[in-house]
């Protein structure tokens, strides 16, 4: 069959998260109607991909050399750990320059119907952070989901007796927003969390 | 900046039609969280694909051997020609399964704006066809869009003194569409078209 070059190729990308067939089909036609260069570009950034990147042995951050350049800069904060669910959620976080502690990544979200339960996580690594570095303040940036309020709940439960002060990121209507386009639990948790001015 | 690798991996996927600045970032976090063996998979198909994958001499369309597997399968109808803008066209008329002519790549539509003219399309190659081959329709299957409009017109005139019938694919309502939300040109056009019953 003549197709099977690219139906391997369009198969593999709709694999990746957000493309589907049809996307799929659409890159793989885009790369093969440009410069082989393209292709090659993209192949050696994939072939080189996981031998440059590693996890940071502090945050558990993607990065090329370790520690990563937040957990070694003396710049950041070191007593303010913002918990994240993954690195994604780091890049994303560090792209709002406004948070200028250190991360910690705890590699998803406790899901007990998914088979991720607190053992999964990298919470017992945190807890020797908190042994080891001064840790005044762990701000939960974990998605306002039934996962992440499962384990912002257990983070705060397990925690307890240390001397930290826990706080989660505010859950309320987007900026910009629209109340009559707001779902009914993101509006009650607006009200419950409202704000004197 | 230690983010280097990542950083070129997100502008890269983000190129590709269809894929944002943040779905680029998503794509590259999953090919970091997964096995090196997917990356390495993807570099190999891309490494290989402009070696592996050729245009056909005769149609156009993409292929590992020429002339591709349609235009040289006998069952194929060499008297009916599609003519599409692109292979990628090609392989969505393919998946319908529907036509058992040939085809004909124009490799473009004719946009004046955009700097595409006749000339820059494949229709001296479809009047070489037209003169070797007992072609006896060529059936339009381009885009209802202006550029499309304008080739097909362009193509009518060209070709008005060859043997040859000519049509164009239906335009109108998409099957399963809702006239309350179907545009006004769609409409005028469904109306223009409509069919006895």
């Amino acid at each position: 069959m003549s197709q099977n070059t690219i139906d391997r190729l369009i198969s593999l990308f709709s694999k990746l998260p957000g493309i589907g067939k049809k996307s799929a089909g659409r890159i793989t036609y885009h790369i093969l109607d440009s410069s082989p260069a393209l292709a090659q570009t993209l192949a050696n950034e994939l072939t080189g991909l996981h031998q440059a990147i590693k996890r940071c042995s502090i945050c558990g951050g993607f990065t090329e050399t370790d520690p990563c350049f937040i957990c070694s800069d003396p710049g950041r904060d070191k007593s303010v750990i913002c918990i994240v669910e993954s690195a994604q959620d780091m890049r994303v976080i560090e792209e709002g320059r406004e948070f200028t502690g250190v991360y910690h990544v705890l590699g998803g979200l406790i899901a007990p119907l998914e088979g991720i339960n607190p053992s999964n996580l990298t919470i017992n690594k945190l807890i020797s952070r908190l042994h080891t570095d001064r840790v005044k303040e762990l701000i939960l940036a974990l998605n306002p989901t039934v996962e992440g309020d499962t384990t912002a709940l257990y983070l705060q439960k397990t925690l307890k007796d240390y001397p930290v002060e826990i706080s989660r990121l505010a859950s309320g209507m987007p900026v910009g927003g629209n109340i009559e386009y707001i779902d009914r639990l993101t509006l009650s948790r607006s009200f419950r969390g409202r704000v004197k001015i």
